[in-house]
This record gives structure tokens, C-alpha cells and sequence, in this order.
């Protein structure tokens, strides 16, 4: 599930249709920082990642923060289990 | 565990430790946006949060985001599994 903006999206169909809705074409991601550590026993992840998004055509960079919880699957991958958004305003 | 600025600190009594090495007496949160996201089928939660801080005697507020992976306990309440803080400099 994805929260975005606190707006709750959930489902994979769901979350692409609002990727693919936003209201531009090309944005850079400029990672700053990326922290992770194990989430317990089943074997997931959480991901913690800050950076700036450059839109085309946008002078200024957009400050963002974004978790993702990663879970394992049978077949030795990862699904992105929990995604949080949040633009930083200055 | 704790990830504090990208310093990985694991433990309670380290936590505890790191939390009270930190070097100001009084620091207040005023907290901008909060999301939380069921984490799975044990039970958990992520929550994102994302404010500011100000230390007593600093004229400028810090803005920052901060992860928490929540798991239940047997008893009924929650403990903090994984916690992950950043300060997002202008």
C-alpha cells in the first residue's frame, strides 16, 4: 500500500494508476540519504531515503522524504510492501 | 534498533544511552504530518512522521522525519522495532 501526500492507495493497479496520473513527465531523484535496517523475523526491510526532485521544466528541486517496507518472497525477492511519501516544505 | 542521523545504534540501554548524550536539556516537537500503515500479517505498523524541532535557545526551528516499525507485544501494546531519524537540511 502506498500513503502519498496522505492520500491511501492500496493495491498494486491501484498504486499505478496514481504513479502514472501525476501531473508531469520526467522527474530526476536526487537520493541524499538512504538508511535501512532488518524489520524482524520474516526476513523484511525498511528503507528510509531523503533527496530532492528536479521536474522538468521546474527551476527549483522539491525536497522529499520515503519509506518503503520491503518483504521477502518465496522466490529470494523483495515486494514493496508499505510505501510512504511525504514532500519536505520549506 | 535506531538509525540516528545514519549512526546505527542497536539495543535498548544504547538507545536509552545515544538519546541522552544528545546536547541540549529541552527540545519540542511540533509535528507537521503523521501516516501509519498496517505492516504485515503479525500485526505491525509503520508510522512517518515528519515536523519540526526546537531547541531551547536556537532562534531557527531543525525540520526533520523520523520512521517507527511498531510490533505488538503478548501483552497487548506495541514496542518500537526499528526507528529511523533524520534531520532535512534546507
Amino acid at each position: 500500500m502506498l500513503t502519498f501526500e496522505g492520500q491511501k492507495i492500496q493495491g498494486s493497479q491501484n498504486i499505478v494508476a496514481k504513479l502514472t496520473s501525476l501531473p508531469f513527465q520526467q522527474c530526476k531523484h536526487n537520493i541524499t540519504t538512504v538508511d535501512c535496517q532488518p524489520s524482524g523475523p520474516a526476513g523484511g526491510m525498511v528503507v528510509f531515503v531523503s533527496g530532492n526532485l528536479q521536474l522538468a521544466g521546474e527551476e527549483h528541486a522539491l525536497k522529499f522524504s520515503q519509506m518503503f517496507h520491503l518483504m521477502p518472497t518465496p522466490q529470494g525477492s523483495f515486494y514493496v510492501s508499505n510505501d510512504i511519501f511525504r514532500l519536505n516544505y520549506a
